[in-house]
C-alpha cells in the first residue's frame, strides 16, 4: 500500500529528532520510499530533516536528494565538495536525473562534479545532456538505453541486452539501429521473449515508429506522447541517429508544469507556489497581481473623474460601475482562456486567425444581445431613468464583443512572437479589459444622455 | 517524425472526398495512426468523416473509433448492431478501451454487445470493468497482465508469458502471485532476460511493492503513479488479490481532465469545450457565468442605491468601485486557487484548517497592509477628501482580508462535505466577494465621513 503522511507521524518524528533518538528515527524513515522521505523532509524544519539526512546511508540520501523540491536540495548540496557529489550523488543517478541536478549548479561546480565522477562515459553522457536546453526534448531524454544492431539475431541480442542492462534501472524497450546507428526499429521485450533465438532483429521490430529530434519544444514531446499513449519516446539527432530516450514519467511533470503554469497565471500568482510554502513566498506570489490590480482601480478612478461633470447630473450611472467592470473581465478572461488551452494542446494553428475572430465575434454577439437584453428588462422594470437604461444595454453588449474579441486576440499576437500566451489571462488584460469597459460605459453615457 | 496535420492536407481531402475518390482518399489517410485519422475526422464534417470511415478496414476504424472524442463517436456506433460492435469493434480492443466505450452505451445495447462476444472470458472481464464507478482505479484497469506463480522457475515463467502474451498487445511488467492469487511481486522484463533459467521467480521479484485498490480514487491513482513515478501499477481486491493493472497513459488522461477541469472552472466556463467547437456549444459553455456575473453585478447597484444618500453628499466615493470590487475578486481567487491546488495534489490535509487560515490571514495583513498603504499616498497626493482617503484605505484592507479568509475557508469546507473545491474560484464565490467587498467600502464610508 502506498504510505500516507498524517500529522500524528510528523510529530512522532519531530519528537524522536528532538530526543537526538538516531536508532529509533532512522527506522521509523528507512524502509520509505524516498518520495515519502522527501515529502516528510518538506513538513520539518531545515535542522530536524538535516538530522534525519545525514541518518541515511548515501544511495537512500541521494535518492531522496533527487526527489526533492529545487530549493530544498540547495541547503544540502551547498556546503558538500564536488567529489563527494559525485560519488555519493550523481554515481547513483541515472543522466537525465543528474543532469537535472548538475544543472541547478554553477559552472565551476559543475566541472568540478564531472571530474571527479570515476566513469568517464557517464560523464560524457552527463555534460552531452547539460548542453541541451532544458524545455527542448534534449533536455527531458536520458541517455541510458538498449540499443542493438537490427543485423543481430535474437540470441545475440538478448546476450548484449544482459551486458547493457547491467548498469541501469529499467527498460521497456529495445532500439534497434543499422551501422550507422540510424534509428530503424524498436522491438518490445515481450517480442525478444515471444521469438525464436534465430530470428534477425530486422524481422520482428517494429519500423513504423515515432521519434523526436533533441531539439523538439518539451511541450510538444508531451503532446506527441499523450496523443500516442507513448511509454517511451526515442530522441535522434538532426540526420535520424539515435541518442537518447524520454519515458512518460518525465513528461507527467512537464503536462503537470505546463498546466500549473496556466493556472497560476489566471488565478494571479506570479511564481509556483504551494499551500505550504512560507508566508514570504505566499506574499510574494501574490503582491504583484494585486498591485496591477490596484494600479487599474487607480486609472479606473482617473477615468471616472474625467467624467465628473456628467455624473453630477446623472449620478444614477455609478450604480453599475461594478457591473461593467466584472463583465469586461470575465468576457475576456473566458475567450482568452480558451485560445490558451488550444495552443497548449497544438490544435490551434488549422484555422487562420481571421476564422477564430469571426467566431469569437457570433459568440460575443450572442451573449451580448442575451445579457444586454437581459439588463435592459430589468432597468426597464426597476430603473426611473430610460437613458440609464439604455446606456447600460448598449455598454454592457459593446463592452462584451470588445473584451472577447481583445481577449481572443492578444493570445494568439503572443503566441505568434513566441511570448508566453497565458500571459493575456492574468493581470494585465484583465486589468485593461476593465478600464476600457468603464470608458466605453461613461463615454456611452454621454451619448445616450444626449439623446433620451 | 509525427505527423503533422495542416491546413493544405485537410483541404486536400476534402477535395478528394468531393469528388468521391476512393483510391487516393484512403491511400492518403490508411498509413496514418489511428490517432492521426480521428483527429482529421474531427476537423472534416459529419458526412466527409463518415465517407472517409467506411473505406477502412474494420481493425483500424476501431481503433480509429477508440481515439475519437465521445460526442463524435456516436453517430458511427448509434445504427450499428450489436453483433456487428462485438466483432469489429470491441474484439479488437483492450478490455479497458472495450470497457469505456461500451459504458457510454444503453444497457440494453451493452448486454446485446457482449452476448455477441466469442470469447466469453473477454465478455466476462469487460462485464467485470464496467461495474466500477468510472472515477476508480476499478474505472481505470485493464484486465490483461502477465501474472505467473512466485513458485515457478525462471524457464516456466517464459513459457507461460509465450502462451499469455499472445492476445494482448503490450507490457512492461510480470506479477507474481501466491497460490491464493495475492499479489506478493513484480519480476521486470529486464529481470527475467538477466535472470537464470532455474532461478525461483520468489527471489528475483521485487517484493517491496506499490499497489492500489480497486475503489482508490482516480485522482489518488495520478498522485501516486506521479510521486513514485510509476508506469504501471497493479490493482488488487480488498483482499490483497491480483484482479488488473494500470498504465500511465491512461493516468496521462486523468492527469489532463482534472487539470482541464480546474483550468475551465477558474475561467468560468461550464463545459468542456475547446475552440474549434461550433458557435451553439461555446456559447454554452460561457453563458451561464455570464449571467451569474450579471446578477452579481445588479445586486451591486442595489447595494449602491441603499447608499444613496450618502453618495448625493459624497459622490467621490464611486471612483473607486472598481477597486474596490476587483481588488476583493483578485484576492479571493488567489487565496481559493491555491488551496484548489493543494487538494488536487493531495497534499493539504497535514495542517489543520486552524492553522492555514492563520497563516493566510498574515498572507492577507502583508498585503493588506502594502496595498491599502498605497492607496492611502495616492489619495493623500490627489485627493481632496481626507475622508475617502481613509474610507478607501481602510475599506480596500478588509476587503483583502476578509476576501483572502473567505477564499480559503471555502474550498476547505467544500472539499470536507465531498464538493469539487474548484467550485471556489468559479463565478458565485467571486460575485459574492464582490459584492461583500462594496457593502464594506459603503459602510465603511458611512462610517468615516461621519468622523472626518
Amino acid at each position: 500500500m502506498p504510505f500516507e503522511l498524517t500529522r500524528e507521524y510528523i510529530d512522532d518524528l519531530k519528537l524522536l529528532i528532538e530526543k537526538k533518538d538516531d536508532a529509533a528515527a532512522l527506522e521509523k524513515i528507512n524502509p520509505l520510499h524516498p518520495a515519502d522521505i522527501a515529502e516528510i523532509f518538506s513538513e520539518l524544519e531545515p535542522d530536524e530533516s538535516q538530522f534525519l539526512y545525514y541518518l541515511l546511508d548515501s544511495e537512500k540520501s541521494a535518492d531522496v536528494l533527487v526527489e526533492l523540491p529545487e530549493d530544498e536540495r540547495e541547503q544540502y548540496i551547498e556546503e558538500m565538495p564536488g567529489e563527494e557529489i559525485a560519488r555519493k550523488v550523481i554515481d547513483n543517478m541515472e543522466s537525465d536525473d543528474a543532469a537535472d541536478f548538475l544543472s541547478e549548479l554553477s559552472e565551476e561546480k559543475q566541472e568540478e562534479v564531472l571530474q571527479n565522477l570515476e566513469d568517464v562515459e557517464q560523464a560524457g553522457d552527463i555534460a552531452d545532456l547539460l548542453s541541451y536546453d532544458e524545455d527542448t526534448a534534449g533536455g527531458l531524454m536520458a541517455k541510458e538505453l538498449l540499443k542493438v544492431n537490427e543485423n543481430w539475431d535474437v540470441a545475440k541480442c538478448i546476450r548484449e541486452i544482459r551486458k547493457q542492462a547491467s548498469d541501469v534501472i529499467e527498460f521497456y524497450t529495445v532500439y534497434a539501429v543499422d551501422d550507422d546507428n540510424l534509428l530503424n526499429g524498436m522491438v518490445s521485450f515481450k517480442r525478444l521473449l515471444i521469438s525464436r533465438p534465430a530470428s534477425r532483429i530486422k524481422n520482428i521490430m517494429k519500423t513504423d515508429i515515432i521519434s523526436v529530434k533533441t531539439d523538439t519544444p518539451s511541450e510538444e514531446v508531451a503532446n506527441i506522447m499523450k496523443k500516442y499513449d507513448l511509454i517511451t519516446l526515442p530522441v535522434t539527432d538532426t540526420i535520424g541517429r539515435l541518442v537518447g530516450r524520454i519515458t512518460i514519467d518525465d513528461v507527467v511533470d512537464v503536462i503537470k508544469e505546463e498546466a500549473e503554469k496556466d493556472y497560476q497565471m489566471i488565478s494571479g500568482i506570479t511564481e509556483d507556489v504551494e499551500h505550504s510554502d512560507n508566508v514570504f513566498l505566499l506574499t510574494r506570489a501574490r503582491l504583484p497581481w494585486l498591485v496591477i490590480g490596484l494600479t487599474g482601480g487607480i486609472l479606473g478612478s482617473m477615468v471616472i473623474s474625467m467624467h465628473e461633470s456628467e455624473l453630477k447630473i446623472s449620478p444614477e450611472m455609478a450604480l453599475f460601475f461594478p457591473l461593467i467592470g466584472a463583465m469586461g473581465g470575465n468576457a475576456g478572461v473566458q475567450s482568452s482562456s480558451i485560445v490558451v488551452q488550444g495552443i497548449a494542446a497544438g490544435t490551434i494553428d488549422l484555422q487562420g486567425i481571421a476564422g477564430k475572430l469571426m467566431k469569437e465575434v457570433t459568440v460575443a454577439l450572442i451573449n451580448g444581445i442575451i445579457l444586454s437584453g437581459l439588463i435592459f428588462l430589468y432597468n426597464l422594470a426597476f430603473s426611473d431613468s430610460f437613458a440609464l437604461t439604455i446606456t447600460v444595454s448598449v455598454a454592457l453588449f459593446s463592452v462584451i464583443l470588445f473584451a472577447s474579441v481583445f481577449g481572443t486576440f492578444v493570445p494568439l499576437a503572443l503566441h505568434k512572437f513566441n511570448i508566453d500566451p497565458a500571459l493575456a489571462t492574468g493581470p494585465f488584460i484583465t486589468t485593461t479589459n476593465d478600464i476600457i469597459g468603464l470608458s466605453i460605459y461613461l463615454a456611452m453615457g454621454r451619448l445616450m444622455y444626449g439623446i433620451f
